[in-house]
């Protein structure tokens, strides 16, 4: 049997915003795997007769862990043969793609990415905010504000003078000690 | 009369990475102002009566200039009503769209933004590259290797110690000396 997971991007949540190619793999699957970011329209898309389940991670409440959705994926791959792992936004900005790819791919399951439309770039389109312009940001920098300061770091000064357009995700929480730091780096 | 013009994001190329909400879009404009760097199969979706012009920049042949891409804009949503600009990638990430929209605003037209993939992250995607991943790199900067160097600096040796992963478009001809840079700022 030929197994394969589809990485797919959902994209911000608006299904205006999915692709083609992830609608077309929504009818098409016998199981799909989303976070609970995705947009109940997305959703829609999904033939009735596929398998559901949705493998949230909310602050405060009950979450799935990393390893129990990776393990779910190769044992609903080896069931059904071909399933989709919907994930807001871009399944390689942000998303663990990655570590799914790597802990499916171990397991001799076969691994395709199909990109998305990532929330860094359209919540400030929908602001009227262009990440980059001519003479004002060669560049854009995309971050977290939630890594982990022992094992991913993110050095904020040099940040602040890089010269790009700063998008920073998951920072509401951290918002005035980031700006702190930013003022202080001379941003 | 009421003029929009619809500045979309085509994606990378392949239509099934076009939006349903771009596929929407082609599919019902009286006039699509595109790019050379747009997919075939992608314009395949515009309607047969739609006009359709290319506006390609070429490197070695002749060109459009900006500002007359932007007086043609405002031309056609004069006499079409809706228009299409239709950019390869993501029109707000180096898609000068953030120009376009200034001058659209500036003559009364109103201007929506439909964000697409950047090849930004869909190449690295297609390599089975993910530009995040936990423990490697808390974030990715999107930077040109073609900016003008008087207006648009990059600080380089800041891009080096940030602690993101590095996409640099339009660097093949300075890959070398890009390379150098980096090297020399201890990445």
């Amino acid at each position: 049997i030929h197994m394969t997971v589809h990485l797919v991007g959902a994209g911000p949540g608006d299904p205006d915003l999915l692709t083609l190619g992830a609608a077309t793999l929504l009818g098409q699957a016998d199981c799909v795997v989303h976070d609970r970011l995705v947009g109940p329209g997305v959703l829609d898309l999904v033939a009735p007769w596929a398998e559901l389940i949705e493998v949230g991670k909310r602050g405060g409440g009950p979450s799935w862990r990393q390893a129990d959705i990776e393990a779910l994926l190769v044992d609903r791959a080896r069931h059904h043969g071909t399933v989709v792992r919907l994930k807001g936004g871009a399944p390689f900005v942000f998303g663990r793609g990655g570590e799914e790819a790597i802990a499916l791919r171990a397991a001799g399951i076969d691994v395709e990415i199909v990109p998305g439309v990532s929330s860094a770039v359209a919540a400030p389109a929908a602001a009227g905010v262009p990440v980059t312009h001519r003479h004002l940001a060669s560049g854009v920098s995309i971050v977290t504000a939630e890594q982990d300061p022992a094992s991913d770091p993110l050095d904020w000064e040099a940040l602040a003078r890089a010269g790009t357009t700063l998008v920073i995700l998951m920072g509401a929480r951290r918002a005035a000690a980031i700006a702190d730091r930013l003022l202080g780096a001379g941003l």
